[in-house]
């Protein structure tokens, strides 16, 4: 059900946060959950992930997360500053040392003239600052959500090093 | 990567609630992100899903969702009662018309003497009424997360035809 590539990066991600003893959590849009069941599928995960919230709509983002609504109206909900916001909103809410969140275009639908489908912003933040990354992947909507998943958690591996 | 069932599974509720004019909002804990990700994984999606809660730890089952402290303390987070509570809240607090929640032991650890690996409790929350059920699930901790979700999804299909 889940490819190996995903578990072997969640696996990894596991082992370095209890060896710095840091807690997770996620802030999803794009990837719908994918990104917290990539990190859920590894047992003992609970030591470690705290929860997470998908954010579908607007309203939720705001709500849930904190998001500025002038910064879903001035710069879309597919932006830098969205990605930035919904990893520091997630941390703070769920109070964890390290945060991730996704939002982009999973497509086939809901792109523009500005914004293609598979352009999708992430963002990690650590406890001394937060990344955003801008990423365009090709391939279908499940093909998207997973090469997200992929980047953020090899990005986060990265960071930690 | 998703499985024909799920998808298949998603698509007939994405069609019933897009007929309904029905939105959803889920509440999750044993399956992580894979019951909102089954969802999200339909194109179109966003017509009819606000989003989700995925709460691991306790704290946030009281924090986001409401779950009653002395249900956590009392009953446990695997209890029916607590799959309603995560249910309403998460409901409420997306301002949904119907929301799904899932709470259990997905194993391999987490068992104690009288909640087994496979343990399921699935919420159900409809304009009228609050459904719960109490489910036995068999296989490793990815099977128990899959069956959860199919059982869900069957369920809601039942219910709202």
């Amino acid at each position: 059900m889940m490819d190996e590539k995903l578990l072997s990066l969640s696996n990894q991600v596991g082992q370095t946060l209890l060896k710095c003893q840091y807690s997770i959590s996620t802030a999803e849009s794009c990837t719908g959950g994918l990104l917290s069941q990539t990190i859920t599928a590894i047992s003992g995960s609970s030591a470690y992930f705290m929860g997470g919230v998908v954010a579908y709509s607007n309203p939720i983002k705001e709500q849930l997360l904190g998001v500025n609504r002038h910064t879903l109206e001035t710069l879309g909900a597919v932006s830098g500053q969205t990605a930035q916001e919904m990893a520091d909103g997630v941390r703070r809410r769920l109070q964890t040392e390290i945060s991730l969140s996704t939002t982009g275009i999973a497509g086939p639908t809901g792109a523009t003239e500005t914004k293609p489908v598979g352009l999708v912003y992430l963002g990690i933040s650590l406890p001394e600052r937060t990344w955003t990354f801008e990423c365009n992947f090709s391939g279908d909507r499940l093909q998207v959500m997973r090469a997200s998943v992929v980047e953020i958690l090899e990005r986060l591996l990265g960071l930690l090093q």
